[in-house]
């Protein structure tokens, strides 16, 4: 654009259009510029910076083999598609990165035609991508299907059972393996190269096609064929070990240099021959080409925004973060050492949940399953009928992947686990599929499932010890962000279990909020003060399952105005089931649910999503004037 | 008790504690005795028969081998525990299975105290017996702890996730797989038994000891240790193809005979010596036993009651049930053959689900993808994504398995999905495990998922064409049962997409219904004339999302108690939704959500149990009654 003669290779190339123009050694400049890039946005803007690295090969090889205006890339997760995002016409908007009406952390159909399937979750991409396929084929198009998937995913329930319907499903896919930690452990050895290109090439397809038919030609045929079929497998088992994916009727091809596009370019061109289901299997480094992240890969796998790289860098930081995840994790760690019957699990995200500490005081009360959720919940349930009391980890969001296994295998019996529930409500940059906004409506509505929301650290505690004298099955909820020491507190004892706790009391109008929410309506409340309006009761719900009927009915019939403001969706909330109380009694009051309404919330900071949403002090005030407006125009 | 001489071996003997006491021919007598009840049983209450009759000897075997009381014998989905029940003291209440009040199809730790896990859905026993062996352990205790699985649910994504998590527990846990369908093959020969010995046998330990012992003393003692094992390993593999489960650390000896009591017990004795994680595969015949079920297993899976075998018998029926899941199938099948872009698809419920026939009519455009309903809701969205315009035919139940995929995979990117919601509502003689009460308030709170409930067949094909046209993500929701043909049609053709249908315009009070309980209002409003009530209004909301608010305002202000009735949970439903909306535009009108409390409900008939929920006739007037008795004690 500025015609200057500064222009990275990566700037003048543009876009992936470009990239059959350039040599190897020119791709390697082209690959090193890119790194750069990510490297720049993702630690000014936060991001998945270490797989994002470790993919930037993959994603030139796939763009220089595959044609994605045509064939379908199926990304899993989508924490590798930064090198992607920029070769797919979005060089220019990747500054914007995870901001506000920027673009998005992970594929999104809206955001680019070049984003086939919108993810952000574990392990979606071969079910997808076989989807893909089979529709590809009952239309009668020629394109390519390719799901790109990483070793910690393939080893989900979901990418499982694809897995296992593949051969079912008589489609052509390409599945490409993206292993960067080892987890599957390359079996097979240097042969691989060489027995990947035999299987396509042209004399050995012809020899098996011609012994084909010459078998047809003989009068017992088939069983000529059959032998044929055996003793080549037999003769590729003295090769080959039998592996995992040749198990379930996928071809196995690897594994091969997930750095060295040549390499993979040989490979994915050769697939485009192939006619059946194919796994390559490409091993990376995570974090390649980044010495921090190389050497720390899991520190490195997100970074907040504003993160500088050098011996200060995230995750050496020794500081303990204030956080509500920090919080939960160390009140696990004193129950754990005051009842031998505590024990914390988690599904990957021992970092995300600070359960390092907990880990290494505890080494053999740590369990964490990998991404499994499902499991996860279930395995906790067999932990608790076994008479120990299992506090599981996870984000509201992953909670969505285990709800039957939380109504069947953990409420419907009573099995004393605790759910932390991290992450809930809005929760900023990851965007729409990392929203923790349905915990509080699926929740309720499940039977015998206490839920309580804290508003800081003292009620924390006395929910979380407060769960081990009710033996039963239990939510806590907790948001993304720094946890409150204290707010709202004349006194050092919490309120009693089960109880709302009436922070202030004021006159027609009733603020009421549950965890996060409750200090935008204190705040609220004072700004009432400030511009002169009516002192509102204030008052913190603490339980959202059971409910305290008798505060609220209390409540209804003494205010005009109940606004309940609360970090979830209304549809089915809590101030959605406040309302209905005010019907079903016959109250006077009013109850306004302030909430998240009916949308999927996009990629921002948290506070602007609050924002957006309506859930902050000048949004509570909002309501109170629009209700002492309609009161003066009604009286007036 | 009779004292009678007329006893059989099975009523003698009375419980497992006389199974030690019983030779090998006896065992064959009471078996065939428990088969014989179990049909006698089954055929009369309904129930799961095909399996049951299957695991007979299993269930004899484990229980001559473990011990009940101490050890915990963890069934998946618990088709197959009728004989496990019967033995551990149900015998004289195996008559009430399945009946209100009875005992349960399914293992319920309420109901006996060798029930070590309640279950209902497929594939959570590996997970929760490995919550059992790790508690086990952590409480330093020394019992047994067996997953018993079949062939299907072990290919769910559950039950994969545990098998791949069995390794890293580090723990003791013995998986019995019986195979029935043989959809594992076999794939290990006659050494098996041999081998299975051998692995236990004192002469091999003790040599492996030695030599382990012997190279400690060795300075480089690891190194040959290694080789060891290496040659050890590649002798066994000469010996034994590699199988998934040696991949995954967990041994394997099998196959043996599902049918032979003493060869299984004499496995599950050498298992208990056994130190490693261990499956142990059986195989069995479903059905056997019973000529009829035998030949045509997937007919006798489940029965119903009052099922006569014999030329009639269950699934010879030539002629189509007249219930709602078969008005869906032909639906579907007519669509079909009007647009090639749909397909149907099933989670191995193609019997339940009526598809026979759209399989029949277009087999390219059939799915069944096994036990799996995650992968099926993604596969679907995948196809939706590729052009094609899949509809899922799931139970309510099950799509509680596929939440966060309905979430993300298909309303999020606003895929054209129709999910064919069945047994929506409650379900009857399956109880707990199956009620459909969570699709309302679950798919209420997702943005973007129409839902919608017909109340006669005149609907559902309006809903369905429709669903075609309005190109999005939709729930159609009807319940066990029969579909009626026209319900309340004053005119031929449905009221228009979206809005609700007033039925008759009454008084005061409003009666709002939803698919099921709409003939349930319409009959409540004929009783109230009857009784010399007041006419009430009769709508059928038709839509639940989103609601038609244009109707339900004017409804809100026009009555003065709205009851709404839904075949779901109250907690987060429709009649909240309504009664929040009453209380939000401060209608005069109150509302009354009339569902099933929060509590599991247990198995009964549908109709004991819409009793027990009070979604009858008699139901709605009670409330109509209290009122009116409100009313007249306010006014007098």
């Amino acid at each position: 654009m500025t015609g200057t003669t500064d222009k990275t290779l990566l700037e003048s190339i543009g876009s992936y259009r470009g990239l059959s123009l350039l040599g190897e050694d020119e791709l390697k400049v082209l690959c090193s510029d890119i790194r750069e890039l990510i490297m720049k946005v993702t630690l000014k803007n936060g991001g998945h910076l270490g797989s994002s690295l470790g993919a930037v090969e993959i994603c030139v090889a796939l763009l220089r083999i595959f044609n994605p205006e045509r064939d379908k890339i199926v990304f899993d997760v989508g924490h590798q598609t930064y090198a992607y995002k920029i070769l797919t016409d979005r060089l220019t908007k990747i500054h914007t990165l995870r901001t506000k009406g920027g673009i998005s952390g992970f594929p999104r159909r809206s955001e680019s035609r070049f984003d086939a399937f919108d993810v952000g979750h574990s392990s979606t991409s071969i079910s997808a991508a076989l989807g893909f396929a089979k529709a590809r084929d009952l239309r009668g198009q020629g394109h390519e299907v390719v799901a790109v998937i990483g070793d910690g995913a393939l080893l989900n329930g979901l990418a499982l059972e694809a897995l296992n319907n593949v051969s079912a499903c008589d489609t052509k896919l390409t599945i490409i393996l993206n292993d960067n930690k080892m987890s599957i452990s390359p079996r097979i050895g240097g042969m691989a190269e060489h027995l990947a290109k035999l299987s396509v090439s042209v004399p050995y397809r012809r020899l098996k096609q011609f012994v084909k038919e010459q078998c047809r030609a003989m009068s017992d045929g088939s069983g000529v064929e059959h032998w044929f079929d055996r003793v080549k497998t037999k003769l590729k088992s003295l090769l080959l070990p039998t592996n995992v994916f040749e198990e379930l009727d996928i071809s196995y091809w690897g594994p091969f240099d997930g750095h060295n596009v040549s390499e993979m370019e040989e490979i994915f061109e050769l697939s485009k021959q192939y006619p059946k289901p194919l796994l390559i299997h490409v091993i990376t480094k995570k974090g390649k080409g980044c010495a921090e992240a190389e050497a720390r890969p899991s520190n490195f796998h997100g970074v907040g925004s504003g993160t500088v790289l050098g011996p200060k860098a995230a995750g050496v930081v020794k500081t303990k973060p204030n956080d509500w995840s920090q919080a939960v994790a160390d009140n696990i760690s004193m129950l754990a050492s005051r009842d031998p019957r505590i024990v914390a699990c988690t599904a990957a995200m021992a970092e995300g949940a600070r359960l390092a500490g907990f880990k290494e005081l505890f080494p053999a009360r740590f369990f964490d399953v990998g991404i499994a959720e499902g499991h996860m919940l279930t395995y906790a349930a067999g932990l608790a009928a076994g008479g120990i009391r299992p506090i599981v980890c996870v984000y509201s969001t992953f909670l969505q992947r285990a709800m039957d296994q939380l109504v069947h295998d953990i409420c419907m019996q009573k099995h004393p686990v605790l759910l932390a529930v991290d992450r809930a409500g809005l929760s900023g940059e990851d965007g729409e599929t990392h929203q923790g906004l349905l915990d509080i409506s699926w929740g309720r509505s499940i039977p015998g499932l206490m839920i309580a929301a804290p508003r800081d650290k003292t009620d924390l505690d006395f929910m979380m010890s407060g769960w081990l004298e009710k033996n039963g099955p239990m939510m806590i909820r907790y948001p993304k962000g720094k946890a409150p020491e204290s707010i709202g507190r004349s006194q050092a004892a919490p309120a009693p279990w089960g109880k709302a706790e009436i922070l202030s009391s004021g006159g027609e109008i009733c603020f009421v909020g549950i965890g996060a929410t409750v200090p935008v309506i204190i705040d609220a409340a004072d700004e009432c003060e400030a511009r002169g309006l009516p002192r509102p009761t204030v008052i913190d719900l603490r339980f959202i399952s059971p409910l305290d009927w008798r505060t609220i009915d209390e409540t209804l019939s003494t205010h005009s105005l109940v606004i309940v403001a609360e970090d979830g969706y209304i549809s089915g909330g809590t101030g959605e089931a406040i309302a209905a109380r005010a019907s079903m009694i016959g109250a006077n009051g009013r109850v306004y649910p302030l909430g998240v309404e009916q949308k999927f919330i996009p990629h921002a900071t948290r506070a602007q999503q609050l924002e957006e949403c309506g859930l902050t002090p000048e949004g509570v005030i909002r309501v109170v004037e629009e209700f002492y407006g309609e009161k003066s125009a009604a009286s007036g």
